[in-house]
């Protein structure tokens, strides 16, 4: 197990440096908001949070290459110390793109030799953290597709991350429901693999019967809530989200363009037609509540859309495909759960009944956001599979539309 | 019954008008901040409500002595039409005291006919509506003291509202513990009285077993929170309530002072001394949850709070006393429920399952707002008693601290 | 002349009451933006003037009716100590305009005690003072109807300040030309009378020969500029000028109201038809210079001004004619040189060559807001003309529109 | 001549790659506030101009690598067109470095094509374009050092641009002071060679006595204002410098630090002792007003410099010694003119009388910038000797501080 553990520890480290293979050294820098952090700031601060939480504390005279990295790439570890500010992650030219790899090589190396070192008085605390080590790395690959996707959105050049893929464009599919009975029901994790704390404890919660849709809501059907005023009337608004829509002047999904009278998108494939069966992205929860309401259905609350996945695929799809861009639904059943994108759920972010976050630092990791955020479920098409589950809980403020994030609908069961 | 309720619409408009009677006429129009409304727009919205889902729609031949107020006391209703903007309501010096008072009585005399005419084709909805306007306007009063405060409190003068009363200052009583075993469980409204839309349906739910505060936190209780450095420590904080910390500059509650080494606390009735056995009061939901972390419990969930006030006493004290600062607890049991302080929850405000608003503008009231603000129970000591019950809820940003709002413990059962 | 000096304090002061007489209690605590100050706040800064400068230093015995008034009706004066907040002026509902009213009277009545001792051994200073009090307190005359029109503009009600005048709307009058040689010349103040130390010492100067217009530019002109695209074209505006004009939105002056097609202005005599024979008023320096460019002319420089009015009549008209809105020119020669708009000039406000300030805080009074402002020369309908004369610097920044400002245009003199 | 002129196109545009030579290609797009642009728009907008201003023109045939160059390398000319947004020069990765100087050498060949074709219609008119370009892409030169110190200066990791000099401090030398009679004088261009249009036309103008200063303010002097209060004493500052001391937080030059006692000083050769024989730097010009009046003197007007520098050395010294900070004051007479820092004068940057900006979109060049900046006058150890003048008009707002921006004091003469 510790090999395979190994094995999955090097893949993810070299995976992240793949990644960043297309782009030019001029990117590794780009943060077009607070938000998005740079390439070159993903790379570090996965190595830091290794070496800060591992070699540091583990390993016998390990020395960092450069004691100011514990400040520049601490994210927002108050129990490590202080942090440079966030907005300012882009102004960091130096460290240069090779210094970053080779604080990289530095601290793999040092991992190499900690898990070698079978003997280890905490040998079962290194696993686990190289484990959680491992999984925050994916969560950073799939921000680094997210933050440069939007970095590289501002630039009227509109680069591309990755050649255009075919694009087919097939009829959308018509929408399903499938109906669920609820009922005092068990969610959050459950098993031997890894969960992140914030899906612990397992527990009991009452569930009433509902009925989810098969698949995610289409740029087609999308364009015609949009043809129905759907950005101009705030009676399908929340308040907050009406709020959103007048300052922030939204008339449509982030990175939807017209063109000439052509419907485009900007994907890490470059500027791409709009394919009516593709699932409408970069959407905020206000914008996918209000187009819920539209259609006289409403989002899923977290435990409904954990309920019937729990009975559905396993992930799959995703970053590994090499397609960078939601796709179209294909199939029967309960379609599109893991690999196109994140669903906004109806459910603030809080605490399970019971929930205990880690002891020290790493109990900053989730639990202190648990504050007027909202739960997606599923997973994207930059996320990697393996990387997800049925109880996986991510979360995002609700005007946040920089993430792969789509609509699935739900409905009251007995309707 | 029209005849009771006609002698409270009757009881409820007086009663505006007599919480003014300490003002200056400079006073109507004072706003500090754009969520303080002025005591003439109170005054002046709550008649607005009257005339506009009423007298409008109800009262043949009803005519406003003034079309322009239909835009400039609507709060929030785009069903209505357009607002005035919310920050520049403490600009509107026209129309005067005089007017405002004038269009009171003018929508005042119409409502009287309207009841009178007991075989209008509507009269059920009427009833309901007017039934409404009174809560709606009781929820106002409550706000006209909450503003008032704050916008009197920014001038250096300190005004007073009402004189001292005696402020004995008992010794706080102990904390005490009540357990419940929770279960699958009813909460929500289920009865014949008025609720609002959003106390419905009564609906299951799962309550894990939880021990609750008998009392409030004390004043002396924070200042220890305060001693011990909980303003500095961001590991006691949410991530979002930190930064509030920073950003504003929070280093205890909003009114409380210290002058010549005096813990001095301002209220309507004037700065007066910081009572130790008084509930701390006008602190934020962070402040709150970051006290009960710091205190090893938690904020209770609305559910649990629901559970156990539906086994205690009825809604009684509030407003009605003429003190309008909250008072030290007394007595065995569950101690100040509703008279003094609301009480932060730790549940995000959403829909119960099957929730649905009402119909029209009306139906603006309440469901527009789930997203972002917490759930806070109880009452306060400027509440009107016969206003709460036991699954009323409340609702605010978890930054807000212009309310009367305190913090009640909660732990869980078998700790 | 002490005499006459009291006689114009009397009627200084008794003015300023009157001048409040058309308003409502509810009128007095108006601020809609920082830079208006409430007319309560007016009365009452100027007797702080009095007392501070006055009753403060030179009369024994004297006690303030209230401490706290020394900060709260401090302007600008740091070396006085402590100011209230100036954007927080219209929320002191407190001192209620009874209580000012009562600061005065007892004010005056200290300055009548100290005129009467005619033996003080600061006799000189005194009168010297007492006279700048009068000057400054006719400046806040000015401010108070600028102010006041401006907090009466935001609301929709439109309130009118005083009763229509009969608005005959000439045809305009033709734009005529004056030459002058300029030359090596002296300006700034030098005679018996009052003064301001901005307008010290005389000295001299070198101005070419120039031509300066006859009267203000109108609106009917004005219209032409708008018309002919004048808001946007970058090409006719100064950097900072075409920054305002993005972000600021402007596309007309700040009162021009369109509405059913028909061309109107907000005036202290209500909403009115717009005159095309009036001068257009209550334009930034960045639209005077914009018009000029347009017009292939230029603003006058201060000296320019200087030397021309010094040749012309006396200042006469303005807000003794009880008519709170700039008239048509009539007549030949320089027109409207002082009773209509003050004239904006290209000159920055800067130090004559050799200005000393006045010693102590009174020093403050001018030479501190020598930067970035530019000097506006003449006198509006709402200066007393008693307060004019042709070497008087008035100063505000290029964007400011508030006051009743205009547009006199000149040309190179050999064009 | 054109052989001087196109060799000095060539020198020119060959130094600016000069000076990028110690870049890392992560330094290239630095942009840490909207002021500062980065180095690779400063390589591509200095083409831009040439490819604009004669390639575009006068160039038949001419066909550019990339339109869309035309839009993101636009700085401020309306008369152009559109422009990428200033604030946003930091977030085009894309053109990269390589492609940035592959449109250098692509527009350097149009211009050496150009300048062979001697029978060129508009031949007159083209080399004066050159030249214009040559000084234009000097000044950036020199925003090249400014903009980049700024932005190196906000990493931690305090980048060091060149190495250290040897710094031996010696001992500052005592202040001299330089008496000049006035009178009726001329200033302003008046010549064969270059000048910018806003140095035209020489004219009359009359000015007193004065005596200006033989050195510049060192730092030790500075450290005495500080060490008397300078930054806490209102009566010594202008309102709006009052006003940026607070809302900036100002209690020293920008780029002073303290680091365990040791007075330091960021500088593009690191962090170094703050020696104190040299001149005090980047300070805004109400510092060096503040300063002046704290010294009992006051700022020179720009007459009064430019009237003393006529009667002095030419300028030497700057960018070409390979030192990138200002030198200690050596020798007798007026030192320091040109080589070390820009001053700040008194003066308000405005058009000269009968100022005639140049005709198109060139004419945006100096004009529409005469509005609330001052001016400085001088050089500075970035500029370039060759580039400067005694009646070249350099202009900034009085907060700015990212340029090497001095104090030179001066005094009127019968002191």
């Amino acid at each position: 197990m510790t090999e395979a553990l190994l094995q999955r520890f090097r893949d993810t480290r070299a995976q992240s440096l793949a990644f960043c293979a297309p782009l030019a050294i001029e990117d590794y820098g780009l943060q077009a908001e607070p938000f998005t952090s740079p390439p070159k700031w993903h790379l570090a601060h996965t190595t830091w949070f290794f070496e800060t939480f591992l070699l540091q504390e583990y390993l016998e005279g390990y020395t960092t290459p450069e004691p100011r990295y514990t400040v520049l790439f601490n994210s927002y570890y108050n129990g490590i110390g202080e942090q440079h500010p966030r907005p300012q992650r882009g102004l960091l030219s130096r460290p240069t793109v090779d210094e970053v790899r080779h604080y990289r090589a530095h601290v793999d190396a040092g991992i190499e030799q900690l898990l070698a070192d079978t003997g280890h008085a905490h040998r079962t605390d290194i696993l686990t953290r190289v484990h959680l080590g491992i999984e925050h790395e994916c969560q950073h690959q799939e921000l680094f597709f997210t933050d440069l996707k939007w970095s590289l959105g501002v630039n009227p050049m509109l680069p591309t991350y990755a050649e255009p893929t075919t694009n087919e464009s097939p009829v959308p599919m018509p929408q399903s429901w499938h109906i669920f009975n609820g009922g005092l029901v068990e969610t959050g994790f459950d098993g031997d693999g890894f969960c992140f704390d914030n899906e612990l404890p397992r527990h009991q919660t009452f569930v009433e019967p509902f009925a989810l849709a098969g698949r995610l809501v289409t740029n087609a059907e999308f364009a015609i809530f949009i043809d129905d005023g759907g950005y101009q009337r705030p009676e399908l608004w929340l308040a907050d989200g009406w709020d959103a829509v007048q300052t922030q002047g939204w008339t449509a999904p982030h990175y939807w363009r017209e063109r000439d009278g052509q419907a485009l998108e900007y994907t890490l494939h470059g500027l791409q037609p709009r394919a009516d069966a593709n699932p409408v992205c970069h959407v905020s929860g206000y914008e996918a509540d209000a187009y819920a309401r539209w259609a006289n259905a409403r989002l899923p609350t977290e435990h409904e859309w954990e309920l019937a996945a729990a009975t559905a695929v396993s992930p799959a799809g995703g970053v590994d495909t090499g397609c960078y861009h939601p796709q179209p639904a294909e199939g029967e059943g309960l379609q599109q759960l893991y690999g196109d994108c994140w669903q906004w759920t109806q459910s603030a972010y809080g605490p399970y009944p019971g929930f205990r976050p880690s002891a020290g630092a790493i109990g900053e990791y989730n639990g202190k956001f648990m504050s007027s955020q909202w739960v997606l479920r599923g997973g994207s098409c930059v996320s990697k599979a393996e990387h997800l589950r049925p109880t996986y809980r991510n979360f995002f403020y609700p005007p946040d539309r920089w993430q792969f994030s789509g609509i699935r609908l739900a409905k009251d069961g007995q309707q």
